[in-house]
């Protein structure tokens, strides 16, 4: 694992169903930054106020580079920026669909996470996925966890990439809810990782409904601090420098190794 | 149970080993208030900063009204007060001491717990608990459920007290780590529980070492915000007035029940 690696977020504002128009404007995003971790957010290619099934099945691709023109561009650009991009996607799988996240790196596809946690509306459209989230190990990068938005919400999800070794969460986002960039700094805390949320902006207004989305995507530390914060309401791609290994230090004191620590008869359900 | 219940915190500043005087003063503070639910720091009647064993096995007392001069103080106050009380001190089981907090009622002592996670120098002194931490049914004021300090440090603490049906969590703390009272927002939220942290405040110098408490103990509700708080130097008994049955809608959508979606495969060590 390199000593110091680039990481960040691509945030942007997707209009409803215009995939090309979308990807295009991502790929552009894309262009400014060479030899980087950029995450994006969820459903980044499509947006996401849904009407109906039928309008998420249109804009569907399956998790695979040669049969989704949206993944190839983005393949096309990770490999000619030497970039690892996660973004978020409908996968069709099948007659299934998923709010999923893939990691693309400079040869292709390294990884798919199908999310969990559905909220609300999604549960209408998406199929809840059935895997754990993935940890891949990326060379130079350590060792990457994936979740998807409303995932925040549990803190099993974030501990459980965390047990199985992750260095940082990559975790796209379309966040309603209020709470999440605080309760992020408790994950990162929590599990000392890195976790890099990346939020999509703007309004959308379709199907009747208005959605207001609220950016502020955000770089944070295994302690919790804040690297980088993007604004309430423009598009922006971030990087910052950070040294991954330090996540590997759980330790709170000299006493303590941290989470290591948690009691087994505590784990909930038992 | 009642539809609306007093509860809040006694923030207090002991003088290490100056258990008579302290617990005096507790008494003292205590009498301000009727019909109430108060929770008090951790070793709130002793201090913190032990020099050696010998000085804990000298301050600890068993968890026994009628072998403790100090729980019977509390338990007379709470009879005379109508009050429920919890509060931590170091006990004393046979030759093993432990760091814990009694739940005493007006009819004496309704539940104990030993802390799980000791912190740094903790662990010179004192026995871990082995039992998980109780959540009591007490009559007019819903379930209680018990941590001390840096048990807010593990997810699982708290998502142990809300799977067992915890309405709000009662947290006698002595915080040295400065990021336990934004945790604890995250904490009240993914579990949607009131949480009450009482924590020391004031600077402790003995056996070579200083250390200070940062007070701001506080009142959580489900959703995280901040009912009550106490500033940073002050010693000061609060109450606020709260309706625990809010704590037993646990859906964050129309379509998302909270906590109880969370994953079984998603938990950690499995």
């Amino acid at each position: 694992m390199a000593k110091e690696v680039r990481v960040g977020f691509l945030q942007n504002n997707p209009e409803i169903l215009n995939t090309k128009s979308n990807t295009r404007r991502i790929v552009e995003l894309l262009d400014e930054v060479q030899d980087a971790l950029i995450v994006l957010p969820e459903l980044a290619t499509t947006g996401y106020a849904f009407e109906n099934k039928y309008e998420v099945a249109e804009a569907a691709e399956p998790a695979d580079v040669a049969r989704s023109p949206v993944l190839e561009a983005i393949a096309d650009k990770a490999a000619r920026n030497s970039l690892h991009v996660v973004i978020g996607f409908p996968e069709l799988s099948g007659e299934l669909i998923y709010n999923s996240a893939v990691l693309i790196g400079p040869s292709g596809l390294q990884a798919l996470y199908r999310k969990i946690h559905l909220f609300d509306r999604e549960k209408l459209f998406f199929t809840p996925g059935d895997a754990p989230p993935p940890v891949i190990d990326v060379t130079g990068y350590g060792r990457i966890g994936i979740m998807i938005c409303y995932d925040w919400y549990f803190p099993e999800t974030a501990r459980s990439l965390a047990f199985r070794g992750a260095d940082m969460i990559a975790h796209p986002a379309n966040l309603v809810l209020p709470w999440c960039l605080d309760a992020m700094k408790t994950r990162s805390l929590e599990n000392r990782v890195f976790s890099i949320t990346a939020n999509r902006c703007g309004t959308e207004s379709h199907g009747g409904r208005t959605i207001r989305f609220y950016g502020r995507s955000q770089v944070l530390s295994p302690d919790g601090n804040v690297l980088a914060v993007a604004d309430d309401a423009q598009e922006e791609i971030r990087v910052v420098t950070i040294d991954p290994a330090t996540a590997r230090d759980k330790a709170i004191s000299q006493r303590n190794p941290g989470m290591c620590e948690v009691r087994r008869r505590l784990l909930p359900l038992e």
